[in-house]
C-alpha cells in the first residue's frame, strides 16, 4: 500500500483530493490531509474509506517529520512560501513531492541532493505554471520535429467568470486569491518582441495590451506578465525573436483598472493611519490633489484624463469608490482597502461558475513559408467546490502523482513539466477530463 | 586638551575640518580625521599643527574601537548607513558623536543608554536635515510666543548650481551625490493640505508640484518629499491643517524628468543584461512599444503624451538620450544608465560655484487675522572645495561641536535641533558664515 500526503485542502485541493480517493482502491493508496483546519480537511474526504484528515500546522517541525516520514510521496499544495520547509523534509528522510507552484531558489537549491537520492521533486504541475508549460512544449516539439524555427510564442491565460454568469460591467469576479488580482504585475514587465527587449514599468503595464480573440468564449485582452525572458530557457527557444506571456481580462478592464494605478490606490507598502474612519469617497480624495471647487469625480477624471461620461467612470461608479460608505478597516493599506471593497462587487454568486482561458500563438518558418498556430483551451467550473480553477490546478497534480506512483513517470531530481516524457502521458490523461486544447493553424504569408 | 575624531573627509566635511582647525589652537583641540583614503584625509589637514589624518576603515572593528577609545567626541561624516556602528562604540566607551543625518532606527534606540551615560548623539544638524530644523523652529517657537496659531507650514530646499553658472536647458548641475537625484522619490509621498491626507505615488511626484520665489534668486518649483506627515511631531506641530516639505528645482525640471519617470528609466530593481554593447538610442526604446513605422523620437513623444517640438524633447535631446553612442557599462539597471549619462551632462564645470536654496512658509492666525512670514536662505559657493553643500552641511555641524565642547549646548541622548537652546547659539554663529534667513511678512486676509 502506497501512502500519498496531501498538505492543505484549500479550494484547489478539491479536485485534486476527489481524483486521489476515486483512484485509491484501484491502486491501494492511503490518502492523508492535513490542513490548519481538521474541518476542511474532513469534509473533503467525505468519509471515503481510503482516507484520512488530520490537523497539520506547517510550522510544527516535529508533526512535519513525523507525516513525512511515514508517507512516499507528499503533495504540497501549501502557499508557495512554505514548500521549501516541506521539500528538506522529504529530501532528508528519502521521499518525493509534487507542487503547482512556481520553483522557489530554496527548492532549486535541493536539485543535486535529490537527483543522488533519486528523489522527485515535481513542481510547476497545475494550470499556469502547469498546463500552460505541457501544451505549449507539446507544440513547440511538434514544430522543431518537422523543422519548423519558431519566431514567435505568446501565451496568455485568465481565471475569469464563465460567460454565462458574466452580469457587471468589469466582465470580471473573483475565482481566486483577490490579493494577487489587486497587486498583480507590481514590478517590471520583461519580454522581448522582434529581437528588442522590452521593459514595461507597472504604471504603464494597463495601458500594453494586445487583443485576442478565444474559441467560442469571445474577445479578451491580454497585459505582460513580469517575467517573460526567463521562458525562452524553459521553453528550449533561447533565440527566438518574440516570446511574451501575459494575463488574460475582457475588454475594457485593463483601461478602467489602470484608472487605479494611475491614482495609487493599489499600493501596498503603506498603511493609512485613520483608514477605519474613512469612507470610500474620503480613500479616493488621499490621491487627488487638494482643490475645493470641483467634485471628486470632477478631479479624478482630470487627475488622469478620463471623460466623466466614459465608460471607465461608469466602471468605476459601480464600484462604489465615490459613495460615502465607511471602510471599516483599520490601519489598512490602499491595496487592502481596495480590495475590500472589490470583495464585495466582485464575489461569485452562489450560482455562479468560473471559467478558465488559455491561448498559446506559436509563429514559425517551415519552407519559407510563414505559419501560425493558436492552441486554445476553455475549461468551465462545475460548481461551487470543483470549479474551472480548482480542476485546472488539481487534476494535473493529481494524475502526475499517479503517473510516477505507477511507474510511468519516471524521474528524480528538482524538475517541471517541460520533456515530453513527462507532459505527454498527463495531457493525454487531462483530455478525459475536458481539458482539451482546439488548434488552429494558419499561413501568414 | 580635547580630542575630536572626525570619520569621513569627502566634499561635505571640508568646511567642518577647515572650521575645526581654524578653531583648535583658541579651544586647545586635537583634530584626527580618519578616511579609507589617507590622502584625501591629509589633503583636508593641509599640515595643520593640529591636525592628524589617518586611514580609516569603519568595517575594522578593532580599529573602530581604538579610535572612539581615544577621543572625547566623534563626528561621523560617514554614510548615514555606518553611523550605528560608531555609535554603538561610542555609548560602549562613553564618547559623544554628532552627525548631519537622519536619525536611524538603530541610533535612535540608543537613547535611553545614552541618556543614562549623560551621553549626547546629537543628529541632523547639516543643512537638510539640520539647518532647516532650526531655521523653521525659531519661526514657528516666535509665532507660538506671541500666540499664533499655525495653520500652514511648507518648506523646500534645493542644491542647485548658481545663477552666474546655470547655462544649461535644465538648469540644474549635480553639486551633490547623482545617484540620490536619479532614484528620488521612489516611494509614495505623504503629506496633509487643508486637514486631509495626501499620498502620492511616484509615478504622479513630477506632476504635483508647486511654484515659487526666492529672493533675488528667481523662479522655482518644488515637488513633495517623500514623508512631511512625521514632521507634524518633530516641530510639534501635531494639529496643523497644512504641512508639506519638497525640493526644489528650477521651473520646468519637474516636467521634463517626469518623461523619465513615465518611460520607467529610473528603475533600480532590475539588470540590464546586454547593457554594455546598447547605446543611448537603444536604451530608451526599451521602454517603448515595439512598432517600425515611426521613429524613437516619435514613439516616446506618442507613448507620454508630449510634442516632438516641446521644451520638454528640447531637454531630452540636449541630454544625448537619442544618440548613438554606446552606453559602454556592463550589467547596469536603468538608473544606473541614466546616471552615467547625466554625469556627463550635468557635471559642474572647474569654474562654476553651487547654491543652496531654501525657504519655510508659515501661515499663521493672530487676533482674527491670518498672516505669512517666508523665510529665504540663498547660500552660495566659494569654491569647488568650499561648496555651498560643504559650508551649509559641514558649518553647523562644527559649530554645535564647538558649543557642546565649551559647554553651551547642555544636552544628552539621541537628539535632533529643534529645541531653543540648541538651535539659537548654532543659528547665531551661522549668521558670521553667511548663512543669514531673510523674513518677509505679509497678510493673507
Amino acid at each position: 500500500m502506497k501512502k500519498i500526503l496531501i498538505l492543505g485542502a484549500g479550494l484547489s485541493s478539491s479536485s485534486l483530493i476527489k481524483y486521489l480517493l476515486d483512484h485509491s482502491t484501484e491502486h491501494n493508496w492511503k490518502v492523508r490531509v492535513g490542513d490548519m483546519s481538521l474541518d476542511i480537511a474532513k469534509k473533503k474526504i467525505d468519509n471515503h474509506e481510503n482516507g484520512e484528515a488530520l490537523e497539520f500546522n506547517v510550522f510544527n517541525e516535529q508533526q512535519r517529520i513525523e507525516e513525512i516520514k511515514n508517507t512516499d510521496v507528499v503533495i504540497s499544495m501549501l502557499p508557495a512560501r512554505f514548500h521549501h520547509l516541506v521539500a528538506e523534509k522529504c529530501i532528508e528522510f528519502g521521499k518525493h513531492m509534487v507542487t503547482a507552484s512556481y520553483v522557489s531558489p530554496e527548492v532549486k537549491s535541493l536539485d543535486k541532493e535529490a537527483k543522488e537520492k533519486g528523489l522527485l521533486l515535481l513542481n510547476e504541475i497545475g494550470v499556469d505554471p502547469g498546463i500552460d508549460h505541457m501544451s505549449a512544449m507539446k507544440v513547440i516539439d511538434e514544430i522543431k520535429a518537422k523543422g519548423g524555427e519558431m519566431v514567435a510564442f505568446k501565451s496568455s491565460t485568465g481565471g475569469l467568470v464563465a460567460p454565462e454568469y458574466d452580469n457587471n460591467p468589469w466582465n470580471y469576479k473573483f475565482t481566486w486569491n483577490p490579493r494577487n488580482v489587486v497587486v498583480a504585475g507590481q514590478s517590471v514587465a520583461q519580454y522581448i518582441d522582434h529581437g528588442k527587449y522590452k521593459f514595461v514599468p507597472y504604471h504603464q503595464l494597463f495601458r500594453r495590451i494586445e487583443k485576442l480573440s478565444i474559441l467560442d468564449v469571445g474577445e479578451f485582452e491580454m497585459y505582460p506578465n513580469r517575467d517573460s525572458l526567463s521562458y525562452r530557457k524553459t521553453y528550449g527557444l533561447e533565440d527566438i525573436p518574440t516570446l511574451l506571456r501575459g494575463t488574460l481580462r475582457r475588454p475594457g478592464y485593463s483601461k478602467a483598472w489602470n484608472v487605479f494605478v494611475q491614482l495609487g490606490v493599489t499600493d501596498d507598502s503603506f498603511v493609512i493611519e485613520n483608514s477605519e474612519d474613512l469612507t470610500y469617497r474620503d480613500f479616493i480624495n488621499l490621491f487627488l490633489p487638494y482643490n475645493t471647487k470641483d467634485s471628486i469625480e470632477q478631479k479624478l477624471c482630470d487627475y488622469v484624463g478620463i471623460d466623466i461620461e466614459s465608460e471607465m467612470m461608469s466602471r468605476l461608479k459601480w464600484l462604489g469608490i465615490f459613495e460615502e460608505n465607511k471602510i471599516g478597516l483599520a490601519n489598512a493599506t490602499p491595496a487592502q482597502i481596495l480590495q475590500k471593497l472589490l470583495e464585495e462587487k466582485w464575489a461569485l454568486g452562489p450560482e455562479d461558475k468560473d471559467m478558465i482561458a488559455m491561448q498559446h500563438q506559436f509563429d514559425y518558418k517551415l519552407n519559407g513559408k510563414t505559419k501560425r498556430i493558436l492552441s486554445s483551451l476553455v475549461v468551465r467550473g462545475k460548481d461551487q467546490v470543483h470549479t474551472a480553477m480548482s480542476i485546472t490546478v488539481g487534476i494535473p497534480v493529481a494524475i502526475a502523482t499517479k503517473l510516477f506512483l505507477t511507474g510511468v513517470i519516471k524521474k528524480a531530481g528538482v524538475i517541471v513539466p517541460t520533456m515530453k516524457d513527462v507532459y505527454e502521458p498527463v495531457l493525454n490523461e487531462l483530455e478525459e477530463y475536458g481539458i482539451v486544447f482546439i488548434e488552429e493553424e494558419m499561413d501568414l504569408d
